[in-house]
């Protein structure tokens, strides 16, 4: 168990510094923050040693506790893993700064120029579990949108976080920048999230990134803004009116590429007109990727000896080598089965009937709805964000893959030569 | 008081009903919805009579219960105010329809086409005070970008808000609409209020509408996300290089024009070099209009025998006649002074200096930014929004003056043919 720090600052305090960081960070000009966040990578890679090290502690002690493999795998860092941080940060620095840029300049008729004008959200706060990557990528993201960010770790990755937030505050005070602009709450005290989960004064926005019910608990408790998804059930649709190769494609690469992710597959929808011919042979690829089917009575008519899938099954998500499957006798009842136990992530129809994609398109509720491609692509960087900070399954602010812009706002800039709304006497 | 009824139905089941109507109305083909409301205005206008009845209760009731004056102004209805009601949403049918825009589609190397189409939110919550004309406007804006709307109007207007939602129902069922699509919570209990703010699995915002006491309360209680507005204190600063005729203007216009309203202004700032020209012509136009002037220790140097300024006069949203001063000795002191008492939201200056507007433009955290224009022009209408749904001082989602477009949302849409993210192998 890593040791608790006894004297630390309040979070309330942490939190009232990151604030009056993320005042000097909003007008902070772009080359100054793509030179931090190079030198933020530099300083990953020069600390490669003490991280490391540091990591160790935090992997022995997991080890101890017993932790999952699973989790051990995604606490675990090495030189390679440090290595893809820093480039994750010297990418950041590449991209286009959002901050500052104007959009949809009018002139109204009382002759006064109006435009948008992008600007930092102010301070976020970020809740995560093991993965200590998120430190570094989650400092760039923010850093870049001109933002403070308030970081709470997992306890499990607690010394691991410590020497690489060290690390990206060197690279923040050799250029002067205020190192509060990137602050991780040096405690594992669950208190902690507790506290930082009211301080609305001072933080603009949560994102908690983990499981679900870390999520759900920041949500239930928060009295700021939370930004999160719960789980991606994502559907394949396979139309009366499929390319059937097409339709083989996306489901080999969405349920079999990666299982563990949230843009994976977990359910096959099929048209009834194609069902005879498509079942089985999806059931031939799926075999041969050791992958267990659950299907209704229907599929099961066409493919004897598989599960029987309930209810449960359809709203699964699997994240591992199983697929829900039923047949469906319309596109309506292929949109309703989405309606009533999608996610809002990602759902995918394949079809060669236009007006059938555009009708799917329009009414599926989700963030991501993707026509004859996989609901692999549904992130950030294959969307053409850049980078992703996480991912949101609800409308406000932000819906679906979550980059840059993300973490901004627009204000409203008005230029007049003395305009008044009423005509004035004197 | 009105009779409060007794067997309504629960508040949930109202919201659950909301929701299956947003779902039908997010598919609503744009002329259909201009040709609801465009009935829905007919509606309100034959329905005069009724609307005039029930009013006339609730403000007789109003006047037993000794309600203020002004309140009485905000809930009484004339023929004239009728008319406006339709006239406002007849100008909603005018507007572009927001829904199904497409957005910045790119082809991506993998050999997707992405872009973003703007959606619906879902449901919105309105919770208002004793203006009947809210029910109104918020069901036309809220119908109009593809929303189903629950609204729970202030008990004074009981009476008044149900005939006009029953003459909204009858331009919805007049098309063949799910009359749910307008939701009025038949009921002035205030646990309904309580109760409608927990119902996050079936409402999507919640905008509260009122005093700072209703919107504090409604921020607090909720589970839903809540966009607000607190209060503007809203500044004139006049730098040293101002136009001190329009800084007179504006002065004028802000302060005189409509003190009751938000973005009028509370108080000025002026630079030093400028302070014993402009303060004396200021005054002298501000007596005419009988604003009282209270200023700090500089201010009353050059205006001796005016009230004495303290903390509270600079944080106070007076919407009245009365106007606090303050003498600044640079952009930075004024910038200062804006952080440290604004409201986000509506800040002007005043300059011929170019480097200095910029500066200001950038660093005044404020959700509008005007340079030699009034900030009476902080405005839906005068934005070119169209119209108003209400104003945002937080960040997330929406910030500044709300139109129908920040009652949508995007979702990601790809089409392809047959890519997947990583090879197949079949």
């Amino acid at each position: 168990m890593p040791e608790t720090i006894t004297e630390t600052p309040s979070v309330q305090s942490l939190a009232a510094e990151c604030e009056a960081a993320a005042r000097e960070l909003s007008t902070l000009a772009t080359e100054k923050k793509n030179r931090v966040l190079r030198q933020m990578a530099d300083a990953l890679e020069a600390e490669e040693e003490a991280i490391l090290a540091a990591n160790g502690e935090d992997v022995s002690a997991a080890r101890e506790e017993g932790i999952s493999d699973a989790l051990i795998d995604r606490l675990v860092l090495n030189p390679e893993r440090i290595e893809k941080m820093a480039n994750a940060l010297r990418d950041v620095a590449s991209f286009s700064d959002p901050v500052g840029e104007m959009s949809g300049t009018t002139k109204r008729p009382s002759g006064i120029e109006v435009g948008r004008m992008r600007i930092p959200l102010g301070v976020i706060g970020m809740i995560y579990e093991a993965r200590p990557n998120v430190t570094a990528d989650a400092a760039g993201l923010c850093f870049k949108a001109g933002n403070a960010v308030l970081l709470r770790g997992g306890s499990n990755a607690f010394n691991s976080n410590q020497v690489i937030a060290a690390a990206l505050h060197e690279a923040l005070e050799a250029e002067g920048v205020n190192p509060a602009a990137v602050t991780l709450i040096p405690t594992t005290d669950r208190d902690a999230v507790q506290e930082m989960l009211t301080l609305n004064q001072h933080i603009d926005l949560i994102i908690p990134r983990g499981g679900e019910g870390l999520i759900r608990f920041v949500d239930e408790t928060s009295r700021i803004p939370v930004i999160k998804h719960y789980k991606g059930v994502c559907h394949l649709y396979v139309d009366e009116d499929a390319d059937l190769e097409i339709a083989e494609d996306l489901l080999l690469d969405g349920k079999v590429s990666r299982p563990s992710v949230c843009n994976a597959l977990e359910t096959l929808l099929v048209h009834e007109d194609v069902a005879e011919d498509f079942l089985p042979r999806a059931k031939a690829l799926l075999d041969e990727a050791d992958v267990e089917l659950r299907g209704d009575a229907r599929t099961r008519d066409v493919l004897p000896g598989i599960t029987e899938a309930t209810g449960d099954d359809y709203a699964a998500e699997y994240l591992d080598l199983t697929l829900a499957v039923r047949v469906v006798d319309s596109d309506d009842q292929a949109m309703d089965h989405i309606t009533e136990y999608g996610s809002n992530h990602t759902e995918v129809i394949v079809t060669d009937t236009l007006p059938t994609a555009r009708r799917f398109v329009r009414s599926v509720d989700a963030s991501v709805v993707l026509v004859n491609a996989s609901s692999r692509f549904s992130d950030g960087g294959e969307l053409g964000l850049g980078a992703e900070i996480g991912i949101s399954t609800t409308k406000l602010h932000a819906y679906g893959p979550m980059g840059l812009d993300a973490l901004t706002t627009e204000k409203f800039v008005v230029y007049g030569e003395g305009e008044t709304r009423h005509p004035v006497e004197k």
